[in-house]
């Protein structure tokens, strides 16, 4: 292994300026922007590494690009990426362009750097050098990577059931990972569901006086008063049934919070985000068992009437949120959904109106399966460090459609750390960390393959 | 006075280009955009027309241009307008340009058009075409156009304190007036006090990816929680003492509601606005009384997170809302900014913060004041209908700063209708009533100075 990683060592500028060009690109999928034109640069880039790649359409929907190359083992690794990003806004909070891959302080910034660009060209550049370098993969390596995964993935489970061949592997690496304040390497084998909801209530047919407020009704006060039912100031959240499925972590799980917890560094976390204290005063095992096996229900977004500076007097026409529940094994999308519109209508609230905007159900896979051992021992290896294996993540993707319902082991690591800003402004990778997360996905491989 | 009403009609459409001209200049106090370059104009405007003019500057704030002629008699008037609008926002809302000016349907289409730009060039040219027909004006005219009306008049007050004698008269004839759906002419003798405050709850140092949602405050939960404390869904405003100084409709007053009510299409209104029914479900003389005489809490815009098209799974750093409440005698706008920090503090939300962005009294004419009639009877005679003269109007202005603490009798008459769509897109006047509305001022200042 030492011919590759010397050979990526030697490619460090080729492999970041892979890696902005890409970035230069926006692909915004809430937004339809750019989508095909980055799946045709996504595929030039693996066809030059020397992957066999081919972008499929996705009938009204962004297409994915897959990737095969065949390796010496029987075995086969699939990895898991997607090319779009969450939208670039608020952009007056950007230090530079979000599509401008600047380079700070060793920093790559861009939307989508860390989620999830960077992680995408770290495992098409592993594979590049070992295909320069030993002329072969020890293993099949297959790259699933869709276009619309910031928006829950929607035409992902008709591609799936599309082309079952192209999902068929051993064991997948999912799309991120990341190193936490402590700089120790995070990873993680499940994801949350989500089932992420636009509410809308409306009013008069146009923003009116605000002087009429006796008498004509405010939509922005109804959209506050229903929200207030959601969730309590304790945070419970108080739709009904809306726990029911929950299940309570194992005691595999719960031993692997107790080993993780003492390694984490909450202080320097919370100091990073300028806070006192996390939610309700949860530290420790309480604080990872929280985020990790509890579902939320979060304000993405409010939006009514006027928000320029000073004040203006009007009654506005109509208020919309954007929710998102995430949720946890055994919880399922559709029901959630159909539990807030029954809430909102027990609650007199049926005249605000629920679109759904994207649901995912939950996966996990369990501690103890060959990937996790393959994954943290070449994290162990490229990084001198002992990796914290979570046994879930808080964040949510689409593990149950591509492999959970499967049965594939999947694992989830990346080039991300602690200051990464996904989903929001001054999103930013270290290169050093690219560079890594190269040399861990070709070792990584190597493993996999029953290498020493 | 034919001669007046010939030469208006003459002189019709300069008077359009006059009111175009003034519109066309953006004058936006809450953005500060344009004050001084729009009072230059409106000094102008008056100079040409024959008034005595001058831009006098107010420290701090916006100038206000004072005008005066001296008339036949020696009863002098006041009239009270301002030069600056509110925000054209949503502009994307607008057929056209907020500052175009532009005429379609024999109507003028600008940002402040009807408020108040409108009746202040009207009441000018009531001036000029009596000084070009008659030589002098029946009775003095004096002129008070401020900028900060929509900001609620933050300066007038030191203006007021440092200028007693330009405010001295023996009426006023306050800003607007408009005809109702049926074309009923509207007559107002208050106004309501305001007290507008943005709140403003924060979080962590910037927005984070939403799968935090367990463990980080979200500032978007804190303001609805906050509010929902405000005002319950029965319209009940919730903070203590609120309505503690809150004055019934006198005798008179509830007899002149009983006048007005059945001269009144609210089914008309109502489809205008496409709504089936007002705020609960109110209408006729109660839903007058709660309009002229209930104060509100009235949320005028929410911002948080995201607000574009699809889906972003952020949770923001922050959420601002911006209130107004409108106050009825004898309540207090100081002691309202006071009830409404305690009601946080008492409802464990001390951390959200509020900022008062404008505060102004209630005040009132008494219906049988010699003003009433003056106007009252021009309005027969100009538009041979009996108006409707409101005890108060449910709008808000510095009428108790200008005049109601020096007991100046104070009337509201203007050129609006029920379709200008003040303070909101698309805010427009009818070319007609401009010309009528001319006229009807001169009418006041003849029958004010004791003509027939």
């Amino acid at each position: 292994m030492d011919r590759v990683f010397q050979y990526i060592d030697a490619h460090r500028a080729e492999y970041v300026e892979l890696l902005r060009g890409l970035c230069r690109r926006p692909s915004i999928a809430a937004q339809g922007i750019g989508l095909n034109e980055t799946a045709g640069q996504v595929e030039a880039l693996m066809a030059e590494a020397g992957i066999h790649a081919r972008t499929i359409p996705v009938e009204g929907g962004a297409p994915v690009v897959y990737g095969e190359v065949k390796g010496k083992s029987p075995r086969a690794l699939l990895f898991y990426n997607h090319y779009d990003v969450q939208p670039p806004e608020p952009l007056e909070e950007w230090e530079s362009d979000p599509f401008g891959a600047v380079i700070r302080d060793d920093r790559i910034y861009a939307r989508g750097v860390a989620d999830n660009k960077g992680n995408l060209v770290a495992r098409i550049c592993a594979v590049d050098a070992m295909l320069h370098t030993l002329g072969e993969t020890p293993a099949t390596a297959r790259f699933i990577v869709e276009g619309e995964e910031e928006i829950g993935s929607v035409h992902l489970p008709r591609f799936v059931r599309e082309h079952p061949d192209l999902v068929a592997a051993d064991a997948c690496i999912w799309e991120a990972g990341y190193r936490d304040i402590q700089e120790n390497i995070v990873l993680a084998l499940g994801v949350k569901g989500i089932c992420y909801v636009e509410l809308e209530a409306t009013g008069a047919n146009r923003d009116l006086h605000s002087s009429l407020g006796t008498i004509v009704p405010n939509p922005a006060w109804r959209l506050v008063w229903a929200l207030s039912t959601f969730k309590d100031r304790n945070e419970r959240i108080l739709i009904d049934g809306f726990y029911a499925d929950v299940l309570e972590p194992t005691d595999d799980e719960m031993a692997q919070l107790r080993r993780i917890a003492p390694l984490r560094d909450e202080a320097a976390q919370l100091r990073s985000y300028d806070l006192d204290r996390y939610l309700l005063g949860v530290s420790g095992v309480e604080l990872l068992k929280r985020n990790l096996f509890q579902p939320t229900c979060t304000i993405c977004g409010i939006t009514s009437g006027y928000g320029g500076p000073g004040s203006k007097t009007v009654l506005p026409r109509r208020a919309v949120a954007k929710v998102d529940f995430r949720l946890v094994p055994n919880q399922r999308s559709e029901d959630i959904l159909k539990k807030v519109k029954a809430h909102l209508a027990q609650h007199g609230f049926a005249d605000i109106a629920v679109r759904a905007l994207g649901n995912e159900e939950p996966a996990k896979t369990p501690l103890t399966a060959d990937i996790v051992k393959v994954v943290s021992d070449a994290a162990r290896r490229i990084y001198n460090r002992e990796p914290l294996v979570f046994p879930t993540m808080a964040g949510t993707g689409p593990m149950h459609v591509l492999t959970g319902a499967q049965g594939i082991p999947t694992i989830g690591t990346g080039v991300g750390y602690a200051n990464s800003n996904g989903h929001a402004p001054n999103e930013n990778i270290r290169i050093a960390d690219y560079i890594e997360g190269i040399k861990h996905i070709a070792m990584v491989l190597h493993l996999f393959a029953g290498g020493r």
